[in-house]
């Protein structure tokens, strides 16, 4: 399938792009975010993602990523089918076999919603102020 | 309870620093890493992660975070504790009260887990190069 005909991918977190740590999230923010969170939260699926996200030429046969786990057919493609509702990757159908391709965009964002506001102190002074009490 | 005597905090992240999307993860990296993405996975425990982190003065007494929520304070309770056992917050009782706060390191990492190797294209070109075939 191609971009076109795709619906809404990556559009949770598109919507949601607020950084995390600049003000609170209110509850819809908070939803679409856990969402694509939620998709990583699995170790299985990290691995899938970062298999496609690595792979030169950006994109990889479904039969290249199902050897590399003692898992069946269907389960990697329900963890496939996981990543790509967050809007983390796409595919195409070219034959027999499915190709995986990771959106960028998708994980630049959730990069942007992980990073602290401009002006805020780096991690080892904010650390030591907020524990050396 | 001071930051000393917390035995993992953020440990997991700490030790499973590569990028997710340069070359695959092995599963003991993807396990650590997904633990935390997993805390994340959930819209209750980021609204609580960006009221703690958005917070001037960098910490949030547990009584302020349990009104903001239509949940009991054992629910709220359990959330922060998962939220510190993947390393993202820490606190210390006072009195009557848990206090909270960011350990900024952890979003950092993960936000670095993220992003795409140096060199790597543009979201825009990345994608249209994946998809216009």
């Amino acid at each position: 399938m191609s971009k076109q005909e795709l619906p809404v991918v990556g559009q949770d977190v598109a919507e949601c792009c607020p950084a995390l740590l600049t003000a609170p999230l209110d509850e819809e923010q908070a939803e679409a975010v856990a969402k694509v969170f939620k998709a990583l939260g699995d170790p299985v699926r990290l691995r899938l993602l970062s298999m496609i996200a690595s792979r030169s030429g950006g994109e990889v046969c479904v039969c290249d990523l199902t050897p590399a786990f003692d898992l069946s057919q269907p389960t990697i493609s329900h963890h496939l089918k996981l990543l790509r509702q967050a809007g983390l990757i796409d595919c195409e159908r070219r034959g027999t076999w499915v190709y995986y391709w990771l959106l960028p965009e998708a994980t630049d964002r959730l990069a942007r919603v992980l990073t602290r506001p401009a002006g805020a102190p780096p991690a080892d002074t904010a650390d030591t102020a907020a524990t050396a009490r």
